[in-house]
């Protein structure tokens, strides 16, 4: 998950001169903001500082985000005709800021703490580029799949191609592990996800898997069908907080395993949290690999203390195990 | 689910001139409407037309439904003295005019068909109660739960309680079924089911089935912890689209099982449509028992020739089997 945001004052401040795009869009603040969480807590990681939708633009979609709103997507796909008129971007040229605020800070951690670069899974990237932005239902994406199947399928190749090219390019850039995100995929059942999905996931995984360093498939909601998900590849597979990860251990045998707070967790009193982020390392083991994150994006009420002591017990717990 | 609502043409007219806290407290309204859907579709059972926030007014929480947003509550629950301040509320006196309705719309079905009724289970209502709305993060509910636990419990106790009482009073006006809905618990983990909830669900659903008809326990979200959520008791448990039933089976096996289909399905092109209900009749089997429904509300935009095309195609396959 993002790591800076708004819980945490310093990127509010920076937030009241530049717009999350300005910031995105120019390395400098980029670094700076990836870097802010680790001056404040023993974290393992950095993660990029950038947005799902950024690779819109170069595609010729445009967006922005609205106050409180989330984004919007001022000419979403809507036609099969939208499908084939989408630019090919080459991220080399096109996202060169992201690529560039990845080398900033690989560059600026050197060998003190690995830097994870991330992009969105097709289903999730198509289902913004369809929706025009966050959606409850998803009825539009589920309608275009459904009644434009080959439009669709070309929509998701498309995506599984580029994206995977955009983690081959931040991999390149310094990145040392990276993400794929399908925050919505759980929109879907599994049937739907089989049909429609799991070959272009697998593909994009495949893909970026070839780019040497190790991949978290990461999605939410699929706490029903999280044999298939996982079946689509990557050497962790990241799972919000509806799944017991005893249970999922059980089904994931050769795959690591990444989550799964609840960031709404971070909001209870310290002896709860702490109860509850115990309860999730004794679940989760060590075998074959495990790492301890939220089950999905922090929340902007987040108190800063309860940050730091998650990340205090997981450490003393990871030197005690 | 509510088989009445806004894809149909009829339902739409009268809510031309009446809203829908107007129909839910018109005995004759709420009859007429819950009868619609049965005078186009040769459907296998009614479901009383209600809605689940309504014993929210006589507990002390004043809402309405505001166009396009859902339901708001005005004095939402929002310190531990709000909890104490609930009015303990008396479905024969409080709700008479949905046991009214009930009674209605049992003498019109006579044997022809039977009458579900419903309610909200114990964790859905104090959402409702907490967040004064719909919600994406269940921020408020969550933060109420873990820092007032004490009062978090005797909500639920209360909710519990009362809707038991509530569905039992159904159950004595002539439902010959009834639905708890835990509409929103998908937004727990198993964690947090398993301490903040399925206690309150269990007695609920323990003190319903005394009412003596068959009792099904609805839920979207649980297919990361299935098995503990089955454990609360019900004739039935009926499950949203993101479960695969064949894999529900493998865990439900002294329930029958209700669900599946994803309601954005009914926008897909016929072909589709048929070969996911087929799909879905294949996998659920017959043995407990089983019963073909959507795996969450009918969208508006649902085609009427959609609803007709599943019902025809559920019959068939039943005869068939």
């Amino acid at each position: 998950m993002r790591q800076a945001g708004r819980y945490l004052p310093e990127y509010r401040a920076l937030r009241q001169k530049y717009s999350i795009l300005q910031i995105c869009k120019t390395p400098e603040l980029a670094c700076r903001v990836t870097l802010q969480p680790l001056e404040r807590f023993e974290v393992d990681a950095a993660i990029i500082f950038a947005d799902l939708l950024l690779p819109l633009e170069p595609m010729g979609l445009r967006f922005d985000f609205q106050e409180g709103e989330g984004p919007v997507i001022f000419n979403p796909i809507s036609a099969v005709e939208d499908v084939d008129r989408l630019r090919p971007f080459q991220p080399e040229e096109d996202l060169r800021f992201i690529l560039d605020a990845v080398s900033r800070v690989a560059a600026e951690l050197g060998d003190r703490l690995p830097l994870i670069g991330f992009a969105g899974a097709p289903f999730t990237l198509a289902s913004y580029m369809i929706e025009g932005g966050s959606s409850r239902n998803f009825e539009e994406t589920k309608k275009f799949m459904y009644h434009h199947p080959q439009a669709w399928h070309s929509l998701l190749d498309f995506l599984a191609r580029h994206q995977a090219a955009f983690l081959r390019a931040q991999v390149r850039s310094g990145a040392s592990a990276v993400q794929v995100f399908d925050s919505w995929l759980g929109a879907l059942g599994p049937e739907d996800f089989r049909n429609y999905v799991q070959p272009h996931s697998t593909a994009m995984l495949r893909e970026v898997a070839a780019g040497g360093v190790p991949v978290i498939h990461f999605a939410t909601g699929v706490g029903g069908y999280l044999e298939d998900f996982a079946r689509c590849g990557g050497d962790v597979v990241g799972l919000d907080w509806r799944v017991d990860l005893q249970q999922a251990r059980a089904i994931l045998r050769q795959q690591a395993v990444q989550g799964n707070l609840d960031p709404a967790c971070l909001l209870a009193p310290t002896e709860e949290l702490m109860r509850q982020t115990e309860a999730i390392l004794k679940q989760a083991g060590t075998e074959p690999g495990y790492i301890f994150n939220l089950g999905h994006g922090i929340l902007p009420s987040t108190p800063l203390e309860n940050v730091r002591a998650v990340v205090e017990l997981v450490h003393a717990y990871s030197i005690e195990g």
